[in-house]
């Protein structure tokens, strides 16, 4: 594919906009013609769901989890949730996390309170956890049960190694459970600033999801419990929600062929080196960052006139406007076409 | 594909539990793939999902419907009737209805009762729903505020025009909104015993939706908004539910291929004749129904003895278990081979 | 207070419509004034609620119960299944419950659906609770979880100890929490027809709730748990429904009065001998009963033209209309006068 | 009552931990008594509610209003909030307001989410509004649709006449619904802070409730609905919450009492006199508060080492602890002894 062609002959700005603008990657659509017409068992329990969960398993070392596959990250975040949660219980979460602002309400819907703290860069800290169970301490309040975080999380940061050891640990003295949203865990997987392995991460935490949707799956997440008491009973949520797919290889056909030979990283990596063109270019244009570069999220502070000029070919969100300057969103995926990123660092350059 | 060679070098019995059991109709697929690196805006408001929603429209006859694609029936069933309900009203349906039944109690948790009436074969009729209302007339109970019905319904049977115009008036004169589950849409409308279009099915009712797991889709459903007073923010509670897809385009792709070409009803034709020369055969052995034959759900009363000899090469779900005989249920679908349906008679007649 | 005076300087008709006309026993209303102005500490934790609470574990023989005090039934019930109950739980019931009928859909709305089943004179019988529980087997369906009765019934019956302890047997044997309404307990236990005592039905439910405002309180229940599951955090439950008051002495105070001298059970041995009068004097005109009368509420079978006769001067319930005769609620209270009892035979027998 | 004498014989300190320490005025009552032997009809249709709904009609001079009697504050406020709202829609509330944190969760149990903003002395002011509202402009995020504030505040401020209208046209211009919790609502119109009648106030609201529980009934609050699209229906919500007490008259009655010769604000006026009796001798005494000391609630700031000493004697909250000094929560109600107040003040003086 030729980005710059496209542009032109579709008449359309090229689209930083997001990680999920393309269909899928090639080599998971095979996967779905491959095995088409085989009968399969509905609602999950094919042999396909069940080679995907293993493969799954495999790469995170853990022969024990259970892998679920939905349609959504909406739906994987309120349906896990939930189902840690007894009524009165509820989640702890930075402002700017996903459930917190930008689901619609989605985890409130299920009967639930998001206790929010303040982040650093995106990323929430174990003392913040600490004073939100130190203040909730009887019955006029409600109970802090879980702890979500994202990662990458919403501002394109990641976590290091030493930093989810650290959360875990925190969860685990408070008696909390302990949630990973991995809508662009790929990205996050292969940053420069990541130390560490899908396994290890896999190993600090209660529950997580391997996010497909943006990272060359049609569409689809796959939820990863490790905690066996979360376990039991999982697929009567899924049901409850509407989430039990009665197709259920529909989706895990996708992840399948996603975890065959690190197609799920070797995606996410592509992604990564885009969005790293693009912040050396900015960098070197002198421009700065809302937060470090670190992963397919990129929110560069630049001047008013240059985003203007940036805007007449180019599809982005402009995160924080400014009088002078703004902080724009860029977004690069499994699909950013290399052609495209260096004519948008021309323009760049020449703005 | 040759189903008997199929089973016999898979070593696993021909399936007739249900219409779900293969993948995608290949021309579905082939719509996935032409489309593929397009570059799309994100949750549904894509060109792919314009131009599937226009199909649907001109299909219906209805230029002022909305349409929304979601992954599943559940999921569709508990949006639309909660996105209709106030926190105390209720929804009438029949006992055997799917909603009350088969659906892990998703309308119960988005807070709503569910007023069930006995059946006729499957069928709600008006009388039924007089009755709900003339009892509920006081804040001690709920309040009923829609009907649900499901065609072809959950015992494979249909409505008529005539039945479904007096059920619609039957609303509009009690204050209801009336809601159609479509989950087998395509298999109603072609079944021998149903004479109404598409187009006369949508004008009775306020919302229905169009069923595409079970009828040639990898996944979704095609949710139509007929009532202007229910379009409005309905986004709101697909994004609320878990179901707004960044990638809305995944399911509206599948049903602008379904809705080319007449493929939709030709795929639900291919499903009714074969139920047809199943019960042809059944009904010439001698043996009856629970429920007329009517679409891809037929409901045979076999002798024990048959049924045991038939499960030696066929999946199907016993129905209703009798010390001598039971009923049972096949299901054939799109991709339901002639040739099996012809080996399981030679074997139906033979035992 | 001499009834037939009463009604005729005010102008109004004797109310038997039900229990609830009337304010509060004057020794309940002593005992709130008795402490009126002591300062006590908030939400449950003062001291007339404690020795309240002591009154009932005595009374019940459970030196280990919780007791909590909740100003409704509708909201007891809610509270208490709630608590029960996962998300995707469900209680079964008779369909003439009020949980299922009387009570605005709350239970729903907490998130839980009823599995009804047909009552025997509005009692459930253990083969019942057996057939739902094997019926619900997989996670397509909610996952039955508690049963709930009321004692006496929305229809006047008692259960028997053996009818008690065979329910009690199933719910051990299917993993169901047993949960008792007590709205009318007192009658319930004070009836002819009842072998049991508190203490007794006690030990065989997890949880259940001794009804205050049809029995001599101007308002409040009292919640006792058995089970030491089901205690841990319940307060948390009430809070979060807005059942935890800031006043909890207002309930709890009503109670020890109630639970002082045997009051409770005198009040309702009252009800049940003012209904007894009207039950003879029924039965020895000729006519019958819709159930058998047991307790405080009587549903006679009368012909129309004597049921007009007694609308004159009596208000009550017109239950299930016929053409020629139709059953009627007839309700009496502690605070029935017999005296009124005694004009209505005189009225009925003249009728 | 002699407070120091009481203290003294019941070797318990003097509460001023809260306004909800005693039971009920006298005069309340008395009026439970007069009134209790007379039959009326149930849930909240009876002539003393009607009776009492007719004076607060008076009182706020909205002859269209409806009111509806319940017996706690977070069950008033779970119950108009969501009323107010469909499921997607949210409230905005200050941080500190008390249906975010001090109702253990209640509101998000019925299913909506609150936007919370800073506030200024516990007040919420129109611009943190019109943010909330600009920001949250398409279904990825909840609607906001009310706003709640409480008058006093939680932090024990007022809001002034033309911050009240100004929050209403606020509300009017972006469609918002007010609602205002008047659990302090006595202390709040009777402060020397406020320029408000109780009928302009109820002019600027859509909702508010008035609180009882907080000073002088047993218990109960009086929720006042002024738009008529709020008030169809309403009664539905009572019931589904567990809220529509059979004896709606243990309630309204109180009521009567309260809205018959200014009795409801005689005693609003006697807390806020022996509020302003311990603000004057603080003040004089030196410390500071954290907010302006306006109703019955005050937070001074003082020394650990006086802390400690004054809790000898007296009990009461200490809100922020800090190093050397704290501040405290110091309540008075329409039952604080001046003596008791005056014994205090000798001893922080001494101290």
């Amino acid at each position: 594919m030729d980005a710059v062609v496209w542009v032109k002959t579709r008449s359309m700005k090229y689209s930083f906009y997001n990680d999920y603008a393309e269909g899928v990657h090639p080599k998971v659509l095979e996967a779905l013609q491959a095995s088409n017409l085989s009968q399969e068992t509905g609602y999950g329990e094919d042999s396909f769901t069940k080679a995907a969960a293993e493969l799954i398993r495999g790469a995170i070392g853990n022969p024990g989890a259970d892998v679920h596959f939905v349609s959504g990250g909406t739906q994987a975040n309120l349906i896990v949730l939930s189902s840690m949660l007894r009524s009165f219980e509820s989640v702890i979460a930075v402002e700017s996390g996903h459930i917190n602002v930008h689901e619609g309400g989605a985890l409130e819907a299920t009967g639930h309170k998001i206790n929010t703290v303040p982040g650093v860069h995106g990323k929430l800290v174990p003392r913040a956890i600490e004073e939100v169970c130190t203040r909730h301490d009887n019955e006029q309040m409600v109970m802090p049960r879980a702890v979500y975080i994202s990662n990458s999380t919403e501002l394109g940061t990641v976590y290091t190694k030493e930093e989810l050891r650290a959360l875990s640990r925190t969860c685990k003295n408070l008696g909390l459970y302990f949630y990973l949203d991995g809508a662009r865990l790929g990205s996050a997987l292969t940053s420069k600033d990541s130390d560490i392995t899908l396994a290890e991460l896999s190993s600090f935490v209660d529950v997580f999801y391997i996010g497909g949707t943006k990272n060359g799956a049609l569409l689809g997440e796959a939820i990863v419990i490790n905690n066996p008491d979360l376990q039991k009973d999982f697929r009567y949520h899924l049901k409850q929600r509407g989430a039990l797919l009665a197709k259920g290889r529909a989706i895990s056909l996708q992840f399948r062929a996603l975890f065959t030979d690190d197609l799920y990283f070797e995606l996410a990596r592509h992604a990564n080196r885009m969005a790293a063109l693009l912040a050396n270019a900015i960098t070197t244009s002198g421009y700065t960052f809302l937060t470090p570069p670190s992963t397919n999220q990129l929110f560069p502070i630049l001047p008013n006139t240059v985003i203007e000029s940036l805007q007449e070919d180019y599809g982005f969100y402009v995160w924080e406007k400014g009088e002078n300057t703004s902080s724009i969103r860029l977004v690069t995926s499994w699909a950013t076409s290399e052609e495209a990123v260096k004519v948008f660092i021309t323009k760049l350059k020449n703005s």
